[in-house]
């Protein structure tokens, strides 16, 4: 099989809403009258972002799903997405499982590929995702990591550090129980995009971010974008960790380094974002609609910085930074 | 220097027409009314598109050329770009060179880079591109390859050839003499995409492509897509060698390799078309607009395939298929 059967038996389908989709020198899209669109392109390496020997479907639903959640923290509806594949070579059978749960997440989100680049290179996958926001009386409606203002609540959510938790697992066998490695490695290996939320907080939060780098290292990037600082209650975040749910786990609940992974863990996917106290009301709602649960965790503040207070509102040393890929 | 100063200092300015662009979880485009979004995306591979030690400038310059290409292919004007980019490692004059090659071509065509993502691994490129496509009563005026129709005149852009005529060059030391070579990496490493020509065709060529994987192999995309065959003149395409240019180089003229280099080489990035032989003078009139020559080398037939004839009209054999990455 050649590289442009391989496209037209895993990657090819009649596109819906694309005027032109996978087959020409370009996709074509029409965008709705009067509505902006959101894009965003990430890259996954083999042995950085997935292990080599994780499985193929599982692969090709996070490989979308790192995307789509991009588009969650902006509020925009997913409508298509590229994607560029770089494979050591052909194996039919990866390839049948790696687009079986592309395909999956992508219907799942009304989302189309429409087009993208297929070469030979240690296996690298780079999805460029488009989304629709809409324009109301000349105001686009995307969320942005800069719109938080000083009074505002922090809210998460979902849970947070089972991706790190697994990843730590998967590295060190024996660190934690087996049932528990396999409920945080769904956390790691099928992150669920949050789409419906970023969607319901169109209008109600004032900003969004994605946590994909850890939740204090994205907040810093919301803080500096917004101009603000935030004071964080750990004891309300540390709960957060979905494992804890597990009977044998609850006596760690706020030890390191669980407490780290919680806080600064990365590959979460969950949204962090602000509103006003007036919105409280409308969070909930929002959070009730997206049947997503959102937890508040602390509040903005005019001070700058990012302050970190346990159960009894004694500060906790933060020394927490967002993953960065060259530190 | 981290993952985020790379980002600032290289790859951040202040979007003129994006409404948002680098450094939130995604960029802003809005289209102007009743416009199509053209999108295309390439990944480029160390070692399997560029050399490792390739000057980072041309590099940088290449890896958006090849995506212009294809919105050049559609007649679409750039718009923006998004960037994803895996890094071996920080290396700040390598970074320096490849983003103003990068830039450099960018303003040409007015494209603003608005997103993208950095990441450890392999030297990979992977770029979306995005231009902008009229509607005319209701008529999106794309440039497609299926518009092709039995009697058009076929055509192709500049000259075809060279840079694999500089590949084998540098793979085989001595094989042609040091300044034919020179003249020949300058298409292999810093290609022009059509861009004015694209856009000069809209409204005049039936079908278009961009000549990324050689002329007849692409060729064959465009039979297949508009359901029809072709007839080449080989005599009419051999010539369109830039370095034949070079007075020792005429005897070699119509010899192999050379003329497979021409016929089938690859990565030349001009553009194949038709238009209906009534266009003939605005076809001309657009080459001269775009500044671009354009030369006739067969016809559209009705008989599916494509025939290969030489100077006398004889039938020569066509063994030539398009660039297959894992062929």
């Amino acid at each position: 099989m050649g590289e442009f059967d391989l496209i037209a038996r895993y990657f090819t389908r009649q596109p819906v809403r694309a005027v032109l989709g996978v087959g020409d020198d370009c996709a074509l899209l029409q965008p709705r009258q009067g509505t902006q669109l959101a894009i965003s392109s990430d890259m996954l390496v083999e042995g950085r972002h997935f292990f080599a020997d994780v499985d193929a479907r599982k692969l090709g639903h996070k490989a979308l799903a790192v995307n789509l959640s991009d588009l969650a923290a902006c509020g925009a509806k997913p409508l298509a997405l590229t994607l560029a594949l770089a494979l050591p070579r052909i194996d039919e059978s990866w390839l049948a499982g790696f687009s079986a749960g592309l395909w999956a997440l992508a219907d799942t989100h009304g989302c189309e590929l429409v087009g993208g680049d297929t070469t030979q290179g240690p296996l690298t996958i780079c999805i460029t995702v488009f989304g629709e926001v809409e324009v109301i009386k000349g105001q686009g409606q995307a969320l942005r990591r800069s719109g938080a203002r000083a009074g505002d609540d922090l809210y998460v959510s979902g849970t947070l550090g089972d991706a790190r938790l697994a990843l730590e697992g998967m590295q060190h066998p024996g660190a934690w129980p087996d049932d528990l490695l396999e409920q945080a490695r769904l956390r790691l290996e099928q992150p669920e995009p949050r789409v419906a939320l970023g969607l319901a907080l169109r209008g109600i939060a004032s900003a969004a971010i994605d946590i994909s780098d850890g939740l204090l290292g994205d907040l810093t990037h919301v803080l500096k974008a917004s101009g603000c600082g935030a004071t964080v209650h750990a004891a309300d975040v540390a709960p957060l960790l979905a494992a804890q749910s597990h009977p044998q786990w609850r006596p760690l609940e706020l030890a390191r380094p669980v407490l780290d992974y919680v806080l600064a863990g990365g590959d979460d996917y969950e949204l962090a974002f602000t509103a006003a106290p007036s919105q409280r009301n409308a969070v909930k709602a929002a959070a009730a609609l997206a049947c997503t649960p959102v937890t508040r965790i602390g509040r903005m503040d005019a001070e700058p910085g990012l302050r970190l207070l346990d159960a009894q509102g004694q500060r906790l040393a933060n020394s927490y930074a967002s993953f960065d890929h060259f530190a």
